[in-house]
């Protein structure tokens, strides 16, 4: 944690441009980003995956992520949050990317490799899962 | 929005394997999975993409999204919620899928356009947005 390059960004450590933040989130220019716009939204608690973040931190999101994507003004946009490294996911400290998509070329780019669907199975993963919520 | 297949599902009129369910949110597994345990949390108040849904329905989100990931019980998934046509939305009715990544064939595909960092069209950007939050 002490390493973590987006707790140091909270605690002022490192410069950031910082568009917003609450007593629990900050929100923050992405300096490589894939389209103009694309913004960051963290909680100040640190944790690496979602999971590992308290609710009442998770609350404050997404309000802040719909301010910036309003700033913006963009009509067509992503928010994504990445966990795990097969998911992409770069900095071990939760975020959520609010990334503008103007057009085919910039912004996220979406493979949808959509399974075929088999009801039985679904059925059966559906009562399993109910079973651990 | 009389249209709208998730608003039916809401009311009951088309069915689904739900998940769970607040006064303002219901969960329930994607019929077209991207993998196993891909699953939607959807506000039940309508609106086509984020900025139409009010802050108070927005909080519920994410700790419902957190609730199906532990469920499932995947290392690697992601979070993502597209706005619009080119950002890949193809329901109209603002909704949040839970991707679970269990290798590389499967789930959310990940296209990553980094652009090129401009430091002084980033500062631009970014004293014209916080003008406006």
């Amino acid at each position: 944690m002490s390493a973590c390059i987006f707790c140091k960004i909270i605690k002022g450590e490192i410069p950031c441009f910082k568009l917003f933040e609450t007593e629990k989130t900050l929100a923050f220019l992405d300096i490589n980003p894939l389209s103009r716009g694309h913004a960051l939204v963290i909680p100040k608690f640190h944790g690496e995956k979602l999971l590992d973040i308290p609710d009442e931190h998770l609350t404050d999101i997404l309000p802040i992520v719909k301010k910036l994507a309003k700033a913006v003004g963009t009509d067509n946009y992503n928010i994504l949050q990445n966990n795990g490294r097969l998911a992409h996911q770069e900095v071990d400290h939760v975020h959520f990317h609010m990334i503008p998509k103007p057009n085919q070329a910039e912004g996220l780019g979406v493979g949808w490799p959509q399974q075929k669907t088999d009801m039985d199975q679904l059925k059966a993963l559906f009562e399993d899962l109910k079973s651990r919520i």
